[in-house]
């Protein structure tokens, strides 16, 4: 028996602890250069000059973080088959040089297909937390994993 | 009497060119490496063994990389605020080394903003096209924009 979670060891409500990251002004300049180089997400100036109140991570920087901690803390521990998108993501307060994020994936549903009986689809919602304990970002995701029964 | 996009310049239905990026399969490897570490995203061994069916961007790395066009083709050309979240995002198809892909925004939204009279919100729907046609990327964000009135 593998010790990989199938979509049957999923279930509606289970949370898994994803663990934290810190996040340096190094990273967020070097990330916003390269895939968001808007004024707030690129220097000090432009972030106090923005709604954010400073430097700023990109929206897109912080989810990607997350993931790594998603992928690493769960998915790559699991039969994860990818996943088709996001239902919704919300950058709910900005992400500055030196917080650190911990996260966390909760089972919002599980669902089997049909159309595809190896394959299981499991939505999961995705947190991350500042170290002041307020939550900077919330994604919800299908997740397709594959079936113990069908697993190699 | 600035040239940036205000609030007011934004119509429903209106459509955007945001340009074109080459995807290689250095940035997907090094992308996956730091941020989605999944098999099918590392290696051509990991994605033919998926259901991606070869290496194949993670959907991450997709999206930040169509941002950077949203960035410089609109949003840095526009009083843009920043963006509270994403409302849907669909990664349609996979993306492998060597595609190219298009993107454009069209615009499904505008409001105003009755508790932030500087601020309206517009929702843009942004797609990547790859160089079949084949449409690989859907999102759609609710954008802030400064308005002329109140403009610098």
């Amino acid at each position: 028996m593998s010790d990989l979670n199938y979509f049957e060891d999923f279930t509606q409500g289970q949370t898994f602890d994803l663990g934290a990251l810190a996040v340096s002004r190094e990273d967020i300049v070097e990330f916003a250069a390269e895939f968001d180089p808007q004024p707030f997400h690129l220097t000090e100036e432009g972030g106090k000059a923005s709604l954010l109140g400073g430097l700023a991570a990109s929206g897109w920087h912080t989810g990607s973080l997350v993931m790594n901690l998603l992928a690493t803390g769960l998915l790559n521990r699991s039969a994860c088959r990818g996943s088709p998108g996001i239902d919704r993501l919300l950058w709910k307060r900005p992400v500055f040089p030196g917080d650190t994020l911990t996260a966390t994936a909760e089972v919002l549903e599980t669902r089997g297909l049909n159309s595809k009986p190896d394959l299981g689809l499991v939505t999961l919602r995705v947190t991350a937390d500042n170290q002041s304990g307020v939550n900077v970002l919330l994604w919800e995701s299908p997740i397709l994993f594959g079936r113990r029964e069908h697993g190699q």
